[in-house]
């Protein structure tokens, strides 16, 4: 634990940075990202081994997460050599364009050491807008953050840039996320992981006397409606589909399907039986660290208790008491809107199927959902005929709507949105995949009658960059 | 005062219109915001005489006001007309695009009672967007906005639309906005007005089980750098231009220049003299109620009485107490510094000139600011080379940057940025004015994987609303 003020040079320190990295042109900062994704390769082995040991995830999983990492710095990389992100907009004399807002605090998620944490989505959405960063280090990987970290100041200095656009903070306290937070120096902050977490810092930000935008991506439970004409026509293998994405990492993304919502059938029987052999066929692998372990047992303990739930799986031959066991539970749809409490997520490999005993009910129970990640549809085109309204529904609700897939996997494409109402993340408006991630981190700022020389170049009159500009109500590159 | 059930009723109704609403196309709603627009312009002097003895504005000023309004709500069927706002992207079977985000509930204005008011840009925007809106009428003109509110609902059933995307309350407790502001159907909020309001409004929203968004454009002193070359050539007629700012519309705008900075020098002599003697020669009119003019009183006595503080005009002449009076106040740079007080907005025709001893100590005080819907920099190429670092930190600080002109005067175009840095407002990636105004109030869905008839015309593979589309990486329109 720091004292207050070594926290307060930390942003001094970024601030510096800041004011000199926004000169710097979009090549270098380019550069710069890809510089990165290149040290990060060169870590090769001792990377993935580390990682592996902090976090229990199979080397095939880090790579595969690594690949994504630097795949992101390169796709940031080609936007600003684009150029057009920053909206440049002509109205003859008043112009106007997107700037970074300031240094940027990043609280780096458990569940990926790689691509949402210290050089992950957030630090590289933030660096490729020109903001500075401050990394929190995740506790549970601090010796890969620390890796990266490195491999982040290797770029820097590679590529003669100012140090302190990137700092690296270890310290796990809740005091020093809280003095990040609350320093007034700092202009925004990016979060994956709880709602307990994400809601703490959004409050550190609001009480702050200037208060700053906080996007905090946080907890899902990711509803998958599966509706009847394709629960008899594909029943057993949306069953065989669903354990995998339940069990998939041990359950740990925040786009796993938490709750299964269908109507009393019996080709929903035919899908439970089907459904349980699959999750007990699979070999559970150790959770990411004790503490979500931990989490996970008395998480799903304290649901299985509720009224009118029962677990559906015999989870008797699973006696390895270091591995979590994976579970399906079911309740009626009734029990299920009287009891607020199943809303919340279990983390990790458990989903709950309400089982409605009509169309009605059903409706009811999907209407009670809150705001979510990613809403799912399992249905024929019959089934989306008669069930319309519920797309309707999802799309009020979430912020992706999956139709007839899983939600876990999450492209990084200029599409994607990972975000969502109210609870799933502090601000629906933004995303914190793909492109447009940058968008959390600038904002518009306006010349009046500025003489062209002072202008920068993406708001001159010749267009030096050739990005797309909206000129006079014209969309063009002239 | 209604009882907390009537507040929610309100919002069951918003929400309900808006679901009927989300699915009215855009051609309708286009039609529907020019059909306010005419209403407004049917309510013909009535409309100007109410809002003229309400709010003590000349009726030149208001009629002004009203073709700003009108054009708005054009400007903003234009945008659903032409439809690329929605900014679709299509990577393949992952597709997004923007939609509203609920029920909106809006603050009007007391110095707007038309353009920042019940039919007003936040209201206009939040229309186009999709949303319901419900507005909080501002006590200080009831019978305008009762008129007004009267002319929307016209259009809504000219229409055939829901009678309740558009709600009007009448009550002036400051429960009833908390009521409102957290009712759970409540999506966002726009405001505009002071700072203490804005921040209770953001304080309330995210205090809420689910924190929404809110939008508050608060004050500013708008800080004008007047730089020495400039001050020497064009001195005269500067004092001269804003003298007619600083009292335009009795300084009764959030745009209005309240803090002059110089440093000292015979020319800075020269403009001041022009600048009281031009100040003096207005006439004053009287505010736009008792509330605010005597809000001024306290505020510009409590400015005066600071250390170091001294009034450079001669108020004697000006014995009509229903009136307010001009003011032009100077102090040292160093009691500026020393003194965060001076910081603050003193709504109404009150400026500050801040005589700066040097270069060095014009700097720290151009660096003591804080957000700001604008900076404005007087100065000639020379200046401008001379103190270009105050351009950077200009744009630092404030959503928009005027060069030699006034920051009164904000033009609805689409390059304008109104909008700041805390405590201006309480998002700086977000306008108030101009056609993205209308961001504030969408946010992103993804569709993944969904059949082309699931689908919303904005992201059907035909591109049947012909409107301009990122798809696979390529911006056209095909």
């Amino acid at each position: 634990m720091k004292e207050p003020q070594d926290y307060h040079l930390i942003m001094e320190q970024s601030v510096a940075a800041f004011e000199s990295y926004i000169n710097i042109n979009a090549t270098t900062k380019a550069l710069f990202l890809e510089s990165i994704a290149n040290e990060i390769e060169l870590l090769g082995d001792l990377l993935i081994e580390t990682a592996s040991v902090e976090t229990n995830l199979p080397a095939a999983r880090l790579i595969g997460e690594r690949g994504r990492t630097t795949m992101q710095l390169r796709m940031f990389a080609n936007m600003l050599r684009e150029g057009s992100w920053v909206d440049a907009v002509i109205d003859n004399d008043i112009r106007k364009m997107l700037i970074p807002i300031g240094p940027i605090i990043v609280f780096g998620a458990s569940n990926f050491p790689f691509a949402y944490s210290t050089a992950g989505g957030d630090t590289a959405s933030a660096l490729a807008a020109g903001c500075s960063v401050v990394v929190k280090a995740h506790p549970a990987h601090l010796q890969t953050s620390i890796l990266v970290a490195n491999a982040i100041a290797k770029a820097i200095s590679n590529n003669h840039l100012p140090k302190h656009i990137f700092q690296h903070v270890e310290d796990y306290s809740f005091e020093a996320g809280k003095a990040l937070v609350q320093d007034p120096l700092t202009a925004g902050v990016g979060f994956t992981g709880s709602a307990s977490g994400g809601n703490a810092l959004c409050k550190y930000a609001s009480d702050r006397k200037y208060p700053i935008p906080v996007f905090a991506e946080m907890g899902s439970v990711n509803p998958v409606v599966l509706l009847p004409d394709t629960l008899i026509n594909n029943g057993v293998s949306i069953a065989q589909q669903y354990a995998s994405s339940i069990t998939l990492g041990m359950g740990q993304f925040c786009t796993n399907p938490g709750i299964l919502l269908a109507i009393e059938s019996p080709a929903l029987q035919v899908f439970l039986t089907t459904l349980v052999e699959a999750i007990d066929a699979v070999t559970p692998a150790k959770m990411l660290h004790q503490a979500i372990h931990d989490a996970y047992q008395s998480k799903h303990q304290q649901a299985l208790s509720q009224k009118g739930v029962e677990q559906l799986n015999n989870s008797l031959q699973h006696t390895n008491t270091e591995t979590p066991i994976p579970i399906i539970a079911k309740v009626s749809g009734i029990d299920f809107l009287l009891n607020e409490l199943l809303l919340e997520e279990v983390f990790g490999p458990y989903s709950l199927v309400v089982c409605c005993k009509d169309e009605v009910e059903l409706k009811a129970v999907h209407q009670s959902l809150k705001g979510q990640l990613t809403t799912t549809i399992m249905g024929t085109d019959d089934d989306l005929s008669v069930f319309s309204s519920f797309i309707n529904e999802s799309t009020n609700i979430a912020g992706r709507i999956v139709f007839n897939g899983v939600p876990t996997g999450v492209e990084v494409c200029n599409a994607m949105v990972h975000g969502g109402p109210s609870p799933a993340s502090s601000d629906s408006r933004f995303t914190a995949v793909g492109v447009n991630a940058v968008k959390r981190w600038v904002r518009p700022i306006c010349y009046q009658n500025a003489p062209q020389y002072v202008l920068p170049d993406a708001l001159k009159n010749e267009n030096p960059l050739k990005i797309w500009r909206l000129k006079n109500n014209v969309f063009g590159k002239e």
